[in-house]
């Protein structure tokens, strides 16, 4: 198939790795067109803009970081939006607010054209083998057309609604679930320690009995290493998707406490100067509020 | 092996159940002895005291609801200590203040007694088939001694410390993970239902990535379900726990914010008369705060 | 001097009220003109637009009901900043983000244009009465041209700062105590009347002790009368006060936990469809909370 | 009047002073004797047990730190409740749980005593200058019988209940009151410091507008000073009285989100060797969080 990818950050890179894998003929772009040169090694070709992608594709997906790179690489000039032909779906897989989403939806529409949000549950090296969670919402038309290339993108694919903003809803969930579990865990770990227990048998426990899910074993590894340094995902973007899952919550009318513990803890991070931390590094405010030395 | 079990409640019996299968020759006793008859049944031995239990057997089970009813079963008047014989071990499987263990530990020790706490994670049904998880802490001598016997009451054993109430405080960090995680899911839930999400579909998205422990798949059932009258465990014993966390918090000195948030929950339930109500109705209070009716 | 007023709401009428009976020349606009008429009767002159209001006069004052009423208003089409002559100076006195405060500040800066930020304290009798607190900040040039006025306007004039958000800061932190000071007495009402005591006898001991300021009065009457229907100000408003606090705190760095338990009550309360209550009503919230009937 | 005092910290101290002035004759007794001696330069009278105090008075004043203190020196060997004759009046003025109140009532009623609870508000100065705020409950007669004496220790005397524990509960929640409007703020500072405000400008738009209650000044004084070196009340009581609040929440069944935050402060604090601080240090804690140094 061929297939647009604007967007190549570790994410949008590594999609397209597997992609090229995979054997769909790959056109990329990005902003810092130096990031492309791997691929274009592995086949893929490069143009000078995203609405240029969009003009030689069958689907173009889009990997950003927030919602102000989509709205200037999808809505923006020479943006997807402008080169998009009738029938070419656009796959946006970044994680951004429910109002963008629904404001996309409302453009592609007037311009007659597909829209499928699909965001990605996942770190850059399971996309590049293919092992991605995808959530996806849209048009049962366009989802049925890109079904194939979706499918491919991930270990398993769940289509959750009709209107695309409820992908994008239920990723906010899902990173919100991983926010909340490091705050668990967090509070867990402070107050065994200080009850003089050790923090790996602690963590063999848990994760040996009824706490033995990814989110657990992932992010207890990452505390019971202090392994805050070398981000997976930064702090930076928890802040940003936490605010996102509060507006949500207010956009919907939903009381959020345990959202709001944490937004109270990434603002702190941030005052303290730790954007760029991996953001299981909330757990060591947690154990410094609780007076430990780490 | 002589085994004693003193508490027959649901959790009681299910272990008595099963250490007669086990071969064990048990004695029982029950502050209300009718419920011992199944068990009698079984081949078990039923006496009129706690301490007549622990002056008959090699080592002592005890199952009981809080600490008031520890303190008068073990501690009281004919309790378990006036008749453990030196060398015969207290395992104490109840869920209950660091404070009390501590004090059962001094108690035991002035009498030459040894005592083990071994708080088990699961419900009665799995204890009846052996598959709890049985956490224990205690001096390493007597833990040796009943070793085989805790082994055989769930299907794993941890040994988590030389202090008694080190094994507590785990247990009671566990049940935290578990209330707090009904937050979670009632958060999560709230919204994406809000955001016109179907239940059981973001239920399967979850338990089917990175969100499948035991923990989010009993409780996120129970609220797809909305199966809150029947209750495995009731709030009356969750806000009793939350307490106990919070108390640990309190004299090992760690802020707990997401345990504060439990605690309102639990205490507002109850003001609503939902004492006897399965735990995750918490669920529902996150419910209605949103204005959904359910 | 020659005064504008753009915005007749209930506070910008009030203000108008109280300066022709000061004396001053006044030029009105209101979106819905009829709201002008009381004050034609009074003498002042009713003019088309935002623009013609600048036109007119010495120095203009905007008095509006949120961010987007000022954007329209001040910076859209026949707007305040297209008619303004340079020396004249904008007032703002509507509660808003710092975010829209400065992006008017550079707006007039642009055009040579003095803008001073002047949000006020107080509801609309007391600025009918010029009872009316004022803080102020801006260019110390501006600010000393339009002093006299500003101190008309109320009781007691503040200048807080030389950059208007300043201003607009400081009056969101008022806010916030007041929405708090309703979460406190809230939690002791529910709290005492749960234990037996009166809760106007409760309310005569605070306020007849330490607790003694008008927003303990003010608030706390409200609470003991349960008089939450008829609006001084609506849950609508404290909304969003509460949201542009979290924002301010968000692009300040500082974690706020009281400001975030309050976003949780507003959002529960616009749920319930409470967004036309008086914001005392959150009292209510916490005593159902706590299961008792009112 | 006979009068006896026990318990001769900084606030029975100044009490008994204050007594001395007024004319009546006082019959005091502390744990550690010392402290009676520039009593008895006064002239009151030391003798060697609370029971002898209240062998030889009318009305028995005992003014102590908590729960353990009261117990021992009221209900202990050779306490209050010992020597108390009928018709004589134990009126408690320490600020203690709910449940230990409601103990002394049974304790005292068994033995045909009189008891009254009269927790007092205001520090040790305005004790010593009779400026105390006094707030009383137990039984009409026994309150009218030491209505002069209570009508002396303060400026003003609230009676609240005819149970002793309501005055308790009263007294617990203004203390919770002032706790709150810490937290609020030391918020309000760290915003609009880091907004650039001034510290002191903002303390006088505060108190010179809707926030002039003496807990706005005073512990907005103490923030704006950064003086919590000297405690007037230390860290080590606003954790006991938030303690005892909160348990008076789960007892009367009623959830307190802001006590639960003050609880977690005050935990952090204790944690970081805080106890012999002011409590108003919890803004400092407040402002840390946010990345401000102090």
């Amino acid at each position: 198939m061929k297939v647009g990818i604007v967007g190549l950050g570790p994410m949008g890179s590594a999609m397209a790795s597997h992609l090229l894998k995979a054997g769909h003929e790959l056109t990329v772009w990005n902003r810092t067109p130096e990031k492309a040169e791997p691929l274009l090694a592995q086949g893929a070709r490069r143009v000078d803009t995203p609405a240029e992608v969009a003009s030689r594709v069958e689907a173009v997906i889009s990997s950003l970081a927030h919602d102000a790179a989509v709205e200037q690489v999808v809505l923006g000039e020479k943006g997807v939006a402008e080169g998009l032909a009738p029938g070419v779906v656009h796959i946006s897989t970044s994680t951004i607010s429910l109002a963008l989403s629904e404001r996309m939806a409302r453009v592609h529409a007037q311009k007659g054209q597909a829209y499928v949000a699909a965001p990605v549950l996942g770190r850059p090296p399971a996309a590049a083998q293919g092992k991605l969670f995808v959530m996806a919402a849209g048009d049962p038309g366009a989802l049925a057309s890109v079904r194939p290339l979706l499918e491919g993108l991930g270990q398993r694919l769940f289509v959750v609604g009709e209107r695309p903003e409820q992908a994008n809803l239920l990723k906010l969930c899902c990173n919100f679930l991983i926010y909340t579990t490091i705050e668990q865990l967090g509070e867990l770990f402070a107050l065994t320690e200080k009850g003089g227990l050790d923090r790996a048998q602690v963590f063999e426990v848990l994760t040996g009995s009824f706490f033995n899910a990814p989110v657990h074993k992932n992010y207890g590894r990452l505390i019971v290493d202090r392994a805050y340094d070398t981000p997976g995902a930064p702090v930076r973007l928890g802040a940003k998707d936490t605010r996102l899952v509060l507006e949500a919550g207010e956009a919907l009318s939903v009381p959020l406490p345990f959202a709001s513990v944490m937004r109270d803890r990434f603002v702190s991070a941030l005052a303290q100067g730790e954007a760029e931390l991996d953001f299981a590094v909330l757990a060591r405010h947690v154990a410094r509020d609780a007076g430990l030395k780490e």
